[in-house]
């Protein structure tokens, strides 16, 4: 019959979902690159002597319904319980609107770090947002755009008080009242910097010992009290203070600014943002005006553009590991952008009326749960508190712990004897009755007098949140229609490819990004019991086994919640095993000069000494230099770091010799795993000599990039370093997050992404990613020199071009290109990494060749612009790339340039009825870091502007 | 102590998601409007003599949290079994893609029908992918941008039919292989239009006694048979032939115009659709060219702009019964647009090979499990099918059923003895076993031979779905960044207000929204047994409880899904009592000349002639002329048809009086729901005298309008008409709808809704409605005329403003002013309706005092721009209002304009950063009608359009 039963596989969206080119779009590309097949490209791009011998083999990859089916079930594995557990993760309502018009919206979550602020203004508004609302709530003048957790913010804090504090000591005092995640971090970071950490009571504190003090607010067993004190008994000896607020409890009580804290720290996950069993949440840190250089982390400023029109960016980026390189101390990198976006609009949504009537409502809860308490004879402390109580039953701690989580509710276990107790804005009455009955109580009636138990002398007495953006009309429709024009100033990856080398962003399909809504996942406590997230174990540990085999390591560790902590907790494993096997004393880290900038500043947080090796003419280490520094630190040697493909976007063969060296010399080899995407299937790095690699979820394996984070950066290593892994940071060793997995609720996306794409699907990713590049390196030919090219001529996943020239040959500087590529409708390539002056390009799989030729049609454009300068045809300064990128505004005012409003707004590439337009011409940064302005302006200023 | 409790309510949304004027603004408001307060705005608008007794009071208003917290309690008691009942309803796959960047996007969800080309070109364009995609798979050339939903397009085929058949006969002949529900409806459309409805198998079939015939294609029990022999004959007797096509099974099947069928009617919900328990989906209709002028519904054509570039918008608008009225003989007017537009991406998606490839997949699983059924020696048929089968257990038919269900699954029970089977795309080997369980089959291995079962004859021989837009890649990233461009084009309720007079485009708030999407309610077969539904019926119920508490009357019909369909189904249940009581006589329907121009269509669908009634010059209705019509038809008068308020914005103090005249004549009183915006809480239909109303969920209680559909019509009536409401679709009498409950899985917004404002919050919302209404006619005053006011010069929720002086002292239209408001950035307020020439405005409660404010600022220089026109300072052609709307376009081109670009492109309104871009200007209508397209032109075209 006719039939005809076609092999066509409707749901085969492992190659149709992520891979970008369509059969017959490939086919046109292997012509262009002279192959026959993709197989001759990868045989002359990637060495044979490195591939991996075995095919991946992951069985049926999943369509996206039964991987969904599948992530459904276990996702019910899980069981969601009230957990009123505290100890800085708190339940929260997630307002609707935020939900879906931010957390689920690909504008806002395909995002890249605001490093380009001309396509960057919604997102960059929202987070001076956030930094206003945690300036305003801290009552200190300077705020960061966030940082990755809690405990991380703390540790971070900590060494910047190091950095900043005129006194000369060398320990640190830790509040014994810290979260014990807290605690656990700060040592782990403390220990390689030679930093005694001396935990004690408040009233402990000998100023004159330390460099700095850090105190928790309220305590994590609810005790509220003043640090005024203790501030000014730092300052005498020129130590710094540091405080650790709960943000919620800010909106009542007294800001850490009016204590004379330096610098506050904390979580704002209570602001809107699920608890994830652990994350993804923003950390918030603010300081002192004059110690903001110090600051770690990405400061939004205001700055204007080259009309002098108000415009924001990044401010103060010097500071930046990827600028400061070796003298950077830390290796913060990822923020949580999308999170700290969500947790700012929750403060625009309630404003500072319903912030303190939220924060009211959540202390008169606490004051019913503990009146019922105390009339029923339990001794409950402390005296004073916000939210969170405890509780001596003496001997019944285990009956009651376990009634409480027969009638759902999980408390939290203090000590042998005593609860903790933590309520906040979702306790309902029924839950406070469950508390009671598991306490042996029967409910109360509801009549209790309005009774606050909060300090008199620790009232805020100061207004937060006075800028109109917090006062403006919070009708629903309002707040959509603000949503939205911030997410229509931006450019993201649902509108362009935005082929930034080394950063991987590609596709975060629809069907990954589902689970992660669910209650299943999103509603669960980092410290809820085992057996209540047996389904977050059932896919960490499925996830883990394929990462495995997918880099030829014996165990991951999924704690570190960014690619840069990954290699900081990697180089934590290596020291702990030298330490343990008696060679504590190698503390000496190789280090290719083209290697990634937070590559040194994680060598120096675990106290090594960074020693450079010098690259080729071709961009590849220089072995011999290698060797030399090798053979001459050999007794102190702990380590090299190196990329793989280099960062220079090759394949080096030598690789195998380099880990070689290495090892002979008894150092450790640690593979950066930012280019996997180029690896994938093709190669291990545990078989290339690779002891320890991290991974960036948010790269290789389909986690958006949110604006600026979340990231997941676990590491995998081989079996001799699995026992020196991060430690559970409650109640295990060596921590470098808050949560033991880090930011879990992410985990899904990339769990469904190696599974709907099998293994065959993975390895065609890598190799359509290095097709890709390879394309583009083709057509810029000619026109762009591209820089560093393997043996037969290839690159890897991504090319570099070089624009060096042109600042001779035509006065064009490569952010003028980059610029220029704003009006084509492309976010910029990476610039000036890793060599100044260029633009690395990353188009990844999932961009189709249509979308690489708009691309490359842009850049040939760009070329022949250049040329026409440098030919005189076009003036040197009122060009289109030195005057890029075009706004409307542009279009409107009276044109007086030499080239034609169309040359300048519509270049090759870009779109013509859905053309992207930047709200704002080229930012004046220099101005910005000048007049630094790092919360809102005022709102006269905003209409100004928009007038 | 200082604590100072606030009485601010964080979670007080009633006041805050759906109000938008502030409590500031407000003031503001009262004193431009020079009343004290609310209540004596409220007082001097809505007359005392009509104003309810008792306050709406549902208790406690529910917050966010607490709403949701319930509806997930209530979706609990549904019972998601997999449901193989088939007959018209399918599981299907909903690419996630889809589902996060259409469904659940307010970009989409928020606009409303294309009436306004310019600020549509998007959904514009996605719908005529979905005609196309018709067009293709039925093998007619003209498609309608879809209907309510299959049984409802019979009807509306079987009456096109009547329309344009040649024959004399009035007889009308159904296929018995029908779908019961499309039988039940073509009975209840037929019986009062005189239509005697035969049902017969096909063989029985006689020509000569009909104008037309209906046949379902495969059978309702699977049946597969050609129809050509009997289309021949239809035509031979110039009679008309309608075929009911499966969308599916057209993908492997010889089409409907290919066997000569004039006509096509079906669903596309399997194309990516969820069940919701019945709807809402989008039901196509296709037929041949010589008949598309008497085609029912909205039809999407090509034409061009005023730059002759190419453009949609909605062709031969004047089949449309707003402008046809009294000659309209379909009332049809609500479509399925966000339910069309999913399907059409549906077929994007997959391509030709996808469907192809599904519908394959489909039939072997059908065949596999026949195979299993047969070689267990079950009588199975018939023979060929596409993806149903029946099959005959005598009396073991009960016992199988239940051991389905027991397994999981819904079967069809057919007749005494026989059990119908369905399979579809998401049907899992675990499915079948499960089947062949319940038959007492053990598991079979899963060997079968690929065999396949459709009659060779059958087998489609022609190409579908070859137009480039199907041949796209289908990369997600290339899927997504499409879906974006399109939403961007567009203008909807997530930017700008929406002051559509009558159609009420207020806040969908996304609270409200997110229980649509789980699978509790999205994956509900229709016809699953009823103690599967408990969910489902406990929100019925108590939505209905609610909707009779504010309306007065004391049952409601949840089957008409949209607002025609509800006075089409309210006159019906009218008609049905009448003729139970001996009065079928009665078939006079006044209805003033001010009314909706559904009404009089309605009315002759129920086989009543129109008597139309004058209104005065404030265009009220016309008290003696009323009673003059009453009196004369007393003994044929059957209802009248009134809107309260009025279409003309004004409460009428006689409305009372009205009523009582009709029911003096023995007519009953029908008031058209379509303002009950300005009544929830105020005044109630049924305490007024009304017997019958429709609400428009999809107006007054927040269904989204979805760009042109879904919607929701129920219809509430007093008691005495309860017994005759339309009956089940399956076993009852009467149907109107093909679903029991219309559309209901958007009734949880409603339910949403209505229980978190609270009686209070729907009151308040009702008296801003009016506020906001008077604040804008305030402040046109003096400008423009505000045509109808109330006795005390008041307007109700919405005005006329009079444009038509404008024709004369300046050549400006009401066209004119509404291009140019798109300038503005505004979707213009509905044209030309209740009165030609002018511009009525309906702000509703959702939109803040700036908003306003931003309209009235746009249509105040508009007026000035007018005057500049009258006075000679502007030209009478080439000025801003007749060259509007204007395109980025224009301000690239060299502009030779007598004003500037600045005048041109930003009035004041007009957002500055955030300015929203037409993609085309003007569009011609004529021209499209003149050279009508309905598909989708070539790509080339629209690559020439887009240089």
């Amino acid at each position: 019959m006719s039939f005809e039963p076609t092999d066509y596989l409707p749901y085969d969206f492992a190659n149709r979902r992520h891979i970008g080119p369509s059969p017959a779009e490939m086919a046109e590309m292997f012509t262009a690159l002279g192959v026959r097949d993709l197989d001759q490209l990868i045989d002359e791009t990637v060495p044979k002597g490195i591939r991996q011998e075995e095919p991946l083999d992951f069985g049926k990859p999943l369509s996206e319904r039964e991987m969904l089916h599948q992530v459904r079930e276990i996702a019910g594995r899980n069981r969601v319980v009230t957990s009123l557990i505290g100890q800085g993760y708190h339940n929260t309502v997630t307002p609707p609107a935020i939900l879906r018009n931010i957390f689920e919206n690909p504008a806002w979550y395909t995002a890249y770090t605001p490093y380009q602020p001309e396509i960057s203004q919604g997102r960059l508004e929202a987070l001076l947002n956030y930094q206003t609302m945690v300036s305003d709530l801290t009552g200190l003048p300077v705020a960061n755009a966030s940082l990755l957790d809690e405990a991380t913010a703390c540790a971070e804090a900590m060494t910047m008080a190091k950095r900043v504090a005129k006194s000369k000591a060398t320990a640190f005092f830790v509040d014994a009242n810290c979260h014990p995640q807290n605690i656990a971090v700060i040592r782990t970071r403390a220990e390689p910097l030679g930093i005694e950490v001396i935990v004690g009571e408040p009233e402990e504190l000998d100023a004159s010992a330390v460099f700095g003090a850090i105190f928790q607010y309220p305590g994590t067993l609810g005790r509220v009290r003043d640090y005024s004190d203790e501030m000014a008994k730092l300052h005498a000896e020129k130590a710094v203070g540091i405080m650790s607020a709960d943000i919620m409890a800010l909106c009542l009580l007294k800001e850490p600014g009016a204590m004379g804290a330096d610098i506050a720290v904390g979580s704002t996950q209570r602001f809107g943002v699920p608890l994830g069993y652990g994350g993804p949440h923003a950390a918030y840190m603010a300081c002192k005006d004059e110690m903001k250089r110090a600051m770690p982390g990405r400061i939004v400023g205001v700055s204007v553009d080259a009309h002098g029109n108000r415009a924001y960016r990044l401010a103060l980026q010097t500071r930046e590991q990827h600028i400061r390189r070796e003298k950077a101390t830390s290796n913060v990198c990822t923020a949580q952008a999308l999170l700290a976006v969500m947790a700012g609009f929750y403060a625009v949504f309630h404003g500072p009326e319903g912030l303190k009537a939220i924060a009211q409502r959540i202390h008169r809860k606490t004051v019913r749960l503990v009146r019922g308490l105390e009339d029923a004879g339990f001794a409950v402390e402390p005296e004073s508190f916000f939210d969170t109580v405890t509780v001596d039953v003496g001997l019944l701690q285990r009956g009651v712990l376990q009634a409480a989580v027969h009638e759902g509710v999980n408390l939290r276990r203090v000590g042998k004897t005593k609860i903790g107790i933590t309520l906040d804005e979702t306790t309902r009455p029924e839950t406070i009755e469950a508390v009671w009955r598991a306490f042996g109580i029967q409910a109360k009636d509801g009549d209790f007098a309005p009774d606050y138990r909060l300090p008199e002398a620790l009232l805020r007495t100061s207004d937060y949140l006075t800028h109109e953006i917090f006062q403006m009309n919070r009708a629903e429709t309002e707040m959509m229609r603000y949503m939205r024009r911030l997410a229509d100033r931006d450019l993201a990856l649902d509108r362009a490819m935005i082929p930034l080398g080394s950063c991987t962003m590609k596709l975060n399909s629809a069907a990954e990004m589902m689970p992660v809504s669910w209650r299943s996942f999103s509603e669960m406590h980092p410290y809820a019991p085992a057996d209540q997230a047996r389904g977050y174990q059932a896919l960490i540990d499925d996830l883990n086994a394929r990462l495995c085999e997918i880099t030829g390591y014996a165990a991951i560790s999924m704690q570190p919640n960014s690619g840069a902590q990954g290699e900081y907790a990697g180089l934590l494993t290596i020291r702990r095993w030298q330490v343990a096997r008696g060679e504590g004393q190698r503390n000496v880290c190789l280090i290719p000069v083209n290697a990634h900038g937070t590559n040194p500043a994680s060598a120096q947080m675990v106290g090594w000494k960074v020693v450079a090796v010098k690259c080729d003419e071709n961009g590849s280490i220089d072995l011999e230099d290698f060797r030399a520094k090798a053979e001459k630190h050999a007794a102190e040697l702990a380590a090299c770091m190196i990329t793989y493909p280099s960062t220079h976007g090759v394949f080096e063969e030598t690789v195998r010799e380099v880990c070689d060296i290495t090892h002979e010399h008894g150092g450790q080899v640690y593979i950066d795993g930012a280019n996997m995407n180029a690896m994938v299937g093709l190669s291990r790095p545990g078989d290339l000599g690779g002891d320890v690699s991290h991974l960036n979820l948010h790269k290789t394996f389909c986690i958006p990039h949110g604006g600026g984070g979340p990231g997941m950066g676990p590491i995998g290593v081989k079996s001799h370093l699995e026992p020196h892994l991060p430690g559970n940071p409650v109640d295990g060793g060596g921590a470098v997050s808050a949560a033991p997995f880090g930011s879990p609720s992410l985990l899904p996306i990339s769990w469904a992404y190696v599974r709907m794409m099998g293994g065959a699907g993975l390895t065609q990713a890598t190799r359509v990613a290095i097709l890709n590049a390879n394309y583009i390196a083709k057509r810029l030919e000619g026109a762009y020199t591209v820089l560093y090219r393997g043996g037969e001529g290839r690159v890897a996943h991504e090319c570099i071009i070089d624009t060096r020239p042109f600042e001779k040959s035509a006065g064009i500087t490569v952010e003028d290109i980059a610029k220029r590529l704003v009006d084509c409708g492309f976010h910029a390539p990476t610039m000036s990494w890793p060599v100044a002056g260029t633009l690395m390009v990353e188009p990844t799989e999932s961009e189709t060749k249509a979308e690489l030729d708009r691309f490359c049609d842009a850049m040939l454009a760009i070329r022949e612009e250049i040329r026409a300068i440098e030919e005189g045809r076009s003036d040197a300064e009122a060009n289109p790339l030195k005057m890029a990128p075009h706004t409307m505004e542009d279009l409107v005012r009276d044109w007086d340039r030499p080239y034609s409003r169309e040359q300048g707004c519509f270049p090759p590439g870009a779109f013509r009825v859905d053309k992207y337009w930047p709200p704002v011409n080229r930012v004046d940064n220099a101005y910005g870091d000048r007049n630094l302005i790092c919360t809102c302006p005022p709102m006269s200023d905003y209409a100004e502007a928009a007038e």
